[in-house]
């Protein structure tokens, strides 16, 4: 066993289900295999190409993808093509994102696809593509392809560890984990650091059980409201945004309450913590909204505040800059004024790595939680330093 | 005349009218006096109180206050309490924006009200007040009675440059223009760095004129719409935006038309110029949009995106973050790709101080324009150092 994996629980805001198990994170759930490979496209020689085959044709998924008005040509080709309940096969590049690349971007796209489709042997609906990286650059199709082929002859039932980083952009650390409850295992990869605050979907995320899932749909979608929509770093909804979850039923057991929920959460947590230049991840919670939606806006209005997200780097328990965020939510709203008996923000003076804040509305009894990370000297860096 | 001011519509984006001739901002139009003072607020010596009084009692006003749900003291008994078409009195703290601060807040907004009315002798409905700096703690009340007692005692008619200073904050350049069209004389005085994205008002600015204006509130109205609202620092609306107009009618004469307009334009651009941090100016165009509000939207985006902000930061001609962020307002929505021939983005990567990006949606035959500083390591330097 992996000694890094004996803490992949670590955040307090994670409940795990009880008894379960981390096992080495290369290790991939039964009846799946992967790999990751470098075809050139980053340049500095990193893997950039990682692709994942389900061995079952047992397989049930389900697939989210971003709702950006300008998806990316993978997520475009995703939703027209793929037969979303029945995944075998996921093939992602990290190097270049695809994204307002016209129609020969959705025919390279096509042309990934299909690279992995026969370098697999299935039938191309059953293949999900992702991409990742630089948006507006043309990909070079012939290095991907290549570097799919070779993928295909590396796939090892081990090969999570490698997936999990041939997909990283801008991550600092991989994010993945092998998980094992009530006799069934799941493992999971993520990438993810900028351009984050998944809407209806989320930044790339992978997830393997061989445990029986009657609706992978419902169960994805519920799995990722508690977890990848409840972040943001820069509050930026990307292009490219995509999970699958693929569940063999091998096991012949269901999932255990809690289980995708926490794991997609703890890498959730992981994408913010990993946040382009972050240094601090907080959560806010509000309290005593109107409904749902207004908790949601006053949440977001908060997370996203380039004040709040410095006033958490500069461990500043500046409240005002809360207040003013919410009341900025509610503009032209009746609110009771916002005093210090009502913003719990101490922690964001504190050195903690985890830091919560909350707030209390006093409008009615929806709440919500957002967890974000703060807005550093070294964002700033990485983002105007990173080229075209 | 002041060299200085010879170049007050300097921004290519400001028309304004012909035959306009610039004056000493120190003088203010006929009829007005200023002064400012240091009443040990701010700590380090500097000016902090500033009052501002119209000697004719024929004056018509109009106010425009922020939308913030979460509005400051001030803003809230200008609101309840101010008879808005007859303002004859502004008087203004910079040290403590007396924000979220209570019953005890509204308390010492009123005591501030009252000390300037009775320094000056009008009635308290006459009197605006405005405050701006930190928010969320106590006003030392008595320090900023005394600064308006001792300024109504130094009230000047060349006292404009005095009030602009002294209602400064973390602002680098004091803002403010005395301007001659059409036989009447205008003069404006603003402030604002940070906490920028005015609503349906926007940052401290005072305008006061000899002009006859028979609708105060149209033609601020107006006038902020095609200024203060088109601009951004940082997508904060903030707890105390604050715009008084006072016309005295001395002159005879009307506002020409656009005057107005383009004293207030140019001053939100020097707001926006001066953001905190800023390096650069920005103004994206959306054209094609399906309405107003989609235009709006998208504009709003772009140019609150740290990644859109931090590529101007970095003279990186980035288009696909552009792309990003716009296919992010319209998420969920049907959108034909935005490739380079819809998005002009050379600019960013120029080195010129103001630069321009447009993009086209291809959705209708609404647009819109918003002017937005950049995003730089300065600003998270000043914000995660500015103390509660």
């Amino acid at each position: 066993m992996n000694p890094a994996t004996k803490e992949f629980f670590r955040s307090r805001w994670v409940k795990p289900p009880d008894g379960v198990e981390e096992l080495d994170p290369a290790q991939l759930a039964p009846g799946f295999r992967a790999a990751g490979v470098a075809c050139g496209i980053k340049g500095g020689g990193e893997t950039d190409v990682g692709l994942l085959v389900c061995d079952s044709e047992e397989v049930r998924s389900a697939m989210a993808l971003t709702a950006n008005a300008a998806a990316a040509a993978p997520v475009r080709v995703c939703r027209e093509e793929c037969d979303a309940g029945t995944i075998r096969v996921v093939a992602v590049n990290s190097g270049n994102a695809n994204a307002a690349t016209g129609e020969q971007g959705r025919q390279d796209a096509i042309a990934m696809r299909d690279a992995a489709a026969s370098a697999v042997g299935v039938d191309p609906a059953k293949v999900a593509i992702a991409e990742t990286g630089t948006i507006g650059v043309p990909l070079e199709i012939g290095a991907v392809t290549s570097g799919i082929e070779q993928a295909a002859r590396d796939l090892r039932e081990d090969g999570g560890d490698e997936f999990a980083v041939a997909i990283m952009t801008t991550d600092r650390d991989p994010k993945r984990c092998t998980v094992r409850a009530g006799g069934v295992t799941l493992s999971a990869q993520a990438k993810g650091a900028g351009m984050i605050q998944p809407g209806f979907a989320t930044m790339l995320c992978f997830v393997q059980t061989d445990a029986a899932v009657d609706d992978p749909d419902e169960a994805l979608r519920r799995a990722l409201a508690g977890s990848m929509e409840r972040i943001t770093v820069d509050g930026q909804l990307s292009t490219n945004d995509t999970v699958v979850l693929q569940a063999t039923g091998g096991s012949g057991k269901e999932l255990p309450e809690g289980l995708l929920e926490a794991a997609l959460r703890q890498l959730a947590l992981e994408i913010v913590s990993d946040g382009e230049g972050a240094t601090r991840v907080c959560r806010v919670q509000v309290l005593r909204a109107r409904d749902r939606d207004e908790a949601e806006r006053v949440a977001r209005a908060i997370a996203n505040s380039p004040l709040v997200k410095t006033a958490l780097y500069g461990r500043d328990s500046n409240w005002g800059r809360i207040a003013q965020a919410a009341g900025m939510a509610l503009a032209g709203e009746e609110l009771e004024e916002l005093g210090p008996d009502r913003i719990e923000a101490a922690d964001l003076a504190s050195d903690t790595q985890e830091a919560e804040i909350s707030i209390t509305l006093k409008r009615g009894d929806a709440k919500t939680v957002v967890y974000f990370s703060d807005l550093t000297p070294e964002y700033i860096r990485i983002n105007s330093e990173y080229t075209t």
